[in-house]
């Protein structure tokens, strides 16, 4: 039984399996004429994925993404869409660390004064002894909070619906007006939905302390860009997404967020390995005849 | 029962206590004219302390740093010397991490790219998957490490001699030529004494990976500043500490180094808190005639 695979090069995919045909196509050009089983989509999802994709008679089309909101509902019969769970919760995870602690030590001020060429000391507030709100307790949200384990914070935990869970207590949104202004700073890692599109309003920046940290590294459209900018003098604002992306040259933000990486949250090296592992997983459902993993769509 | 303590403004400290009559001293201008038992150095300690402290007659002089290379041997008869064990610790290790996750991510690329207004979207080799070669296994290494442990990264560790501890296997300085080449970062974090001068030479530098990351939050005088200039341009050199302190304006490093933090490293809120419990703890001792803690010299 062949397995015919079609990946985007993103994944730098190399599988030594001699049921497997790998066919390499970048989800732009006209697609290559083979027969398509798994289709593999690049790490972004870019919106028009399903017209992309819709005439070739893939059985699974796994993105390369965990957010499947740009993903039409409009799916050929057939077509299961699985999506990107355990490839980027290592590397985004990661990044909202390094970011929180960009802010926490002031690096924006050591890299402004190292460019000056001036030895400038100062002193931080910095990450241990402060409170941390952490928007979002899913699979990302989880490899936040375990990762800021050692750190000595005091972290308090936000999800859609209040709970307990194994670290504790999980508050519910409508619990944010008495907690944001608790927090030194603020991580946003929810999934974007009609429920959480502008969650990070004027309201939400409005409630946040003076110079208090916010982090978006959910979706651009999370945060209305708006209040961002608004806010963006009295609150330091750490923005790994934005809207719209990619951000035009010489947006306002770009001066006056503390820091933007571009969307480089889940772009590490990490992904590249916990990928490939969830396709040799699809590639063993199918051939077991068992269900696809991580299915989303259709619900 | 009276304890007189002289302390550094650095402390911000606030003593409730009856017994305790608290005066505040610069350490630069001439000493208040008050009994002193208990001294409280400033957080950097500077080489000319014992003979600012010479005529004062106190008891204990706690130091404000955990190194004590600074402090000259010719103590006057009676005083003990403590350093600050425990008070550093936390914020050293977190400044760490933010180092070595700013150059895992390049958030140096980032940083610039947003300078120029400029939307950037980049792969990293991030921090997940690689190793890292940590050298230095005393409080502020073993607080690292304790950071490290939800990043998934190979950790391999190097104490001035082999043994065995509760992590596992610490390998000796004497193999740092077989260890460097496996490393994508390393971490040194050893005192500076006689042993660790210019522990950081051009073999070892040498002896790195294209790419590497350097991470010097030990002392500026365990790095040859000649040799770290010397593979600016092959390496990836992160400096909290540098050989001269302050580095002048305009030096090479400024240009060359991927981040400088001027010392900033042990400089947040953490170490008011980790202070004064370790003021009130040598208070203690001497209410209950018991020897101070953190006692360094005489040896």
């Amino acid at each position: 039984m062949t397995i015919h695979v079609m990946t985007s090069p993103d994944w730098k995919l190399d599988i030594d399996d001699p049921d497997v045909e790998l066919t390499t196509w970048d989800f732009e050009s006209p697609a290559p004429d083979v027969p398509v089983d798994l289709l593999v989509a690049p790490h972004v999802t870019r919106p028009d994925i399903i017209d992309r994709v819709r005439d070739l008679g893939a059985k699974v089309l796994q993105l390369g993404s965990i957010g499947y909101d740009a993903v039409s509902r409009d799916l050929p019969e057939g077509l299961i869409v699985s999506n990107a769970a355990t490839v980027h919760e290592t590397a985004t995870a990661e990044h909202a660390l390094a970011m929180l602690l960009f802010a926490a030590r002031e690096f924006d001020r050591s890299v402004a004064a190292q460019r000056r060429g001036v030895w400038e000391e100062f002193q931080t507030l910095g990450l241990a002894d402060t409170t941390v709100l952490l928007v979002g307790v899913g699979g990302v949200g989880s490899a936040i909070a375990e990762r800021l384990d050692p750190f000595e914070v005091s972290l308090i935990r936000v999800g859609s619906r209040a709970r307990e869970d194994e670290r504790g207590r999980v508050h519910a949104t409508d619990e944010l007006p008495e907690l944001l202004p608790q927090a030194d700073a603020v991580i946003v890692v929810v999934p974007h939905n009609e429920n959480t599109h502008h969650l990070i309003d004027d309201a939400f920046l409005s409630a946040m302390r003076d110079d208090a940290i916010l982090l978006n590294i959910a979706r651009g459209k999370v945060a209305d860009t708006e209040a961002l900018i608004k806010h963006a003098g009295r609150l330091r604002l750490l923005l790994d997404v934005v809207d719209p992306e990619p951000l035009p040259e010489g947006h306002e933000l770009f001066s006056t967020a503390t820091l933007i990486t571009a969307h480089n949250g889940g772009n590490a090296d990490a992904m590249l390995e916990r990928m490939k592992n969830v396709v040799l997983r699809q590639i063993a459902a199918m051939k077991n005849g068992e269900p696809p993993i991580n299915q989303v769509l259709p619900q």
